[in-house]
């Protein structure tokens, strides 16, 4: 599938943080599987959502990469390590009540296993 | 708090819709509390990560407004009904597996209860 849309090069997500949290800081206690939002930083398109455990978290800030927690395999689940669409990580947010993350990606090729280049990409016909 | 980013007039996110889905293919069956993304259509910043039930989805295409189910306060949640920051529903998106919806909105208002203009805005600390 062709995307042929305008990039925003003046994304720069940056300008709304108030505050530098930890990993620590994220609610695994509360919430042992968080909801990631992944947005791609040319486009500020967003992929997928998907979820990581404190493990999931704990390699993508190692690799540098998205690791999320399949729910339907239950194990550690490394994108792209199949598919070659890796989603190298440009920045982690996470939301005022910490049991959300938002993912800032550069993203390899198609986020979806369908091989369309989000996952959204079903709209619902409003009346 | 004042936000001055460039707006990307460009975002159209229709441009990789792939086919329209009804609100019947919400995969409410299976998981009660959908997550729902919040997307500010002038800028395309992620505003917040909240939930939505099969009521709470029927309530935001009648209102053209977001309402979402309250997990602490176990109630529908018209956004802005007390703030006054109603957030205009411009459009909604299906992810593939039909359990995760991406609303895209026009906002009146801070998103955050905090006051900040998007809840994700705490950056975690790469090392």
């Amino acid at each position: 599938m062709e995307i042929n849309f305008t990039s925003f090069s003046d994304f720069d997500p940056d300008t709304t943080v108030l505050e530098v949290a930890r990993v620590e800081d994220v609610a695994f206690d509360k919430t042992p599987l968080i909801p990631a939002i992944v947005q791609d930083v040319n486009t500020g398109r967003v992929l997928t959502l998907a979820y990581m455990n404190r493990e999931a978290l704990a390699m993508t800030l190692a690799l540098k990469q998205t690791v999320f927690w399949s729910r339907s395999r239950q194990e550690l689940w490394h994108k792209g390590a199949t598919s070659g669409n890796f989603q190298d990580v440009v920045g982690i947010y996470l939301d005022c009540d910490s049991d959300a993350l938002l993912l800032l990606v550069q993203p390899h090729g198609p986020a979806c296993h369908t091989g369309a280049y989000t996952c959204f990409h079903k709209k619902i016909k409003q009346s």
